[in-house]
C-alpha cells in the first residue's frame, strides 16, 4: 500500500518549549494540508535537547495526559494522520526521551529510548522495553529514537516484530565527520533499511542551541535503503515521500532478509 | 598502528580457473611491490562465480593442502604480507565457499560462508561456525564472506571477538539498483563500520561472466565507515588506503559501541 510521509525537520530551542509546540502544531497542520498521512517530528520535540541543567528539562518535559498530546490526538483525528513524535516526558520523579505513535483514537504506542548518547543519562532513564511496533490503519509502524538506530540489533528486533515502517525521531549533533557523499547518520538508516527491508522516515532538527548544531538531514529511505527525499539545507522545511511499504522480505529469487538469518549462530550477541 | 591495505578487484572465470590463479599470484606480487602489509582478494577468486553445473564448481575447486594456497603462503613469506582471499575449497565430498587468512607462517584461519546468496546452496555447504579472527602482526584480522555482511549480527559477532579490521571477499551481483551516491553494498559496508568501530577492507571483482556482471566497488572505509578508496568502474584494478586501526570503541565521551549494547533487552534475536 502506498502511502504519504512527512519528516518535519524543526528549528527547536530548550528556551522556548510552548513555540516548540507551536511549531509541532502548526507543521502536523501543514503535512496533512499537503496529504501527509504519517507526519514525524524531531526527537524531544517539545523540549529542545541541549539542556542547561535538569532543572530546565524537567519544566520543558510534558506529561502523557497532557494538553500538548491531548491536542495532537485531536489534530490526528481532524486530519486522520498518523502522527510519530520524539516528546520529553515526565513520569513521577523520571524523565523520559519517548516516541510516541498517535492517531484520532489516541496514544497507540509510546517507547522510551533505550541506548542514550553522552549527557543524555544526566536527564532521562533509559528504557527497558523492545522498539515499540503498533498496527496501524497505514501498516505496522515501529519506532525508536535516535542513536538507538546505532545498535542494528535494535532496529532488527522491530523488524522481527513486524514493523513495515520505522519512523525515527533523532536530534543529530554535528560531529564534524564530512557530509559527503551521505552524512554517515543517514548512511547507517540506508544500510538498516536495505538489511531489513523496511522503510525509514527520520526526522532530523535543525538550528543552533547553546552551542550544538545538528546534522540537519531528516531523510525518507525506501525498503531498498534508497534516498526518497533529503534535507539538503540546515533549515526549518518538511520533507515529503509517496511510497509503498514492503509486503514481503525477499531480496533474490531465493533469498529473504528475514529467513536467511543464522539464529543457531547468533548466540554471542547476548 | 597504520598499515597500507590492498584490495585487488580481478576479472575472474569459471572457464579459466588456472588463469584466476595467475590473476591472484600477480596481483599479490604487484601490491606488496607497492608497499602494501594486507591484500584482500574476491570471493571464490580461483574458481570464478556463475558456475555452469556443479561438475565445473568441483572441477574449479582447490584443496587447503594443495599447490595454490601453499604457493600464496611462500609469496607472503617472501614479501611479509598477509593475505585474506575467498576460495572455493574441495572438503571430501563437499564444496565450500571460504575466505583464508594466510601470512608467512601458514593458513592462521579459515572461514566458510555462513549465509549462501540465492543459487549457492546448489554448489555449496554453509558453514556452521563464527565469522574467523585471527592474530596477526598487523592486528586483529577478521573475515566473513560477501552477504555475510548484510547480517549485522554477524559483523558485530566478529567485532565481539575482537575484529580490528575485517577483510571481505565479495562477489556483489549487479541487481540493477541506482549506484548513486553511493552503491548499496558499500553503504553497508560503511554502516557496519562505522557501528562497530571497525576498519573494513571489501574486495569485488568484475568482468561479465555467463550473464552476470558485478557492481566492481571495491571499498576500504575507515573506522568512521568514512570511504578512503572506491572503485570507480568495473575494470581489473588494485586499490590502496594507509589507515590506522581502531584501539578502542570510544565514539564520545561518554559512549562506546560496544558498553552502549543492551544485551539485557536483545534475547528476541535468538
Amino acid at each position: 500500500m502506498s502511502i504519504k510521509i512527512a519528516v518535519a525537520q524543526l528549528e527547536l530551542s530548550t528556551s522556548a518549549p510552548a513555540e516548540n509546540v507551536r511549531k509541532m502544531n502548526d507543521a502536523i497542520v501543514e503535512a496533512a494540508n499537503k496529504g501527509a498521512q504519517l507526519i514525524v517530528l524531531p526527537e524531544l520535540a517539545n523540549s529542545g535537547y541541549a539542556f542547561k541543567d535538569l532543572a530546565e528539562a524537567r519544566r520543558n518535559a510534558i506529561h502523557i495526559n497532557g494538553p500538548e498530546i491531548a491536542h495532537w490526538v485531536e489534530l490526528a483525528r481532524e486530519h486522520d494522520v498518523v502522527i510519530v513524535t520524539g516528546v520529553a516526558l515526565v513520569e513521577g520523579q523520571a524523565l523520559r526521551n519517548s516516541s510516541i505513535i498517535i492517531d484520532g483514537s489516541g496514544v497507540l504506542g509510546k517507547y522510551d529510548k533505550a541506548h542514550l548518547w553522552n549527557n543524555e543519562p544526566d536527564y532521562f532513564i533509559a528504557g527497558d522495553a523492545s522498539p515499540v511496533v503498533v498496527d496501524t490503519a497505514l501498516g505496522k509502524i515501529g519506532t525508536m529514537v535516535c542513536y538507538d538506530v546505532e545498535f542494528p540489533e535494535w532496529v532488527r528486533i522491530a523488524k522481527l516484530q513486524g514493523a513495515q515502517i520505522l519512523a525515527l525521531p533523532t536530534n543529530w549533533p554535528d560531529t564534524g565527520l564530512p557530509r559527503n557523499p551521505t552524512p554517515m547518520e543517514v548512511v547507517r538508516v540506508q544500510a538498516a533499511a536495505s538489511q531489513n527491508k523496511m522503510v525509514i522516515a527520520a526526522c532530523d532538527r535543525t538550528g543552533d542551541e547553546n552551542g550544538v548544531t545538528w546534522v540537519s538531514s531528516s531523510v525518507i529511505v525506501d525498503e531498498n535503503g534508497l534516498i526518497q527525499t533529503l534535507a539538503s539545507s540546515a533549515t526549518q522545511q518538511i520533507l515529503y515521500a509517496e511510497l509503498d511499504l514492503p509486503t514481503d522480505n525477499s531480496i533474490s529469487p531465493r533469498n529473504d532478509v528475514l529467513k536467511d538469518r543464522r539464529t543457531d549462530l547468533y548466540s554471542g550477541l547476548n
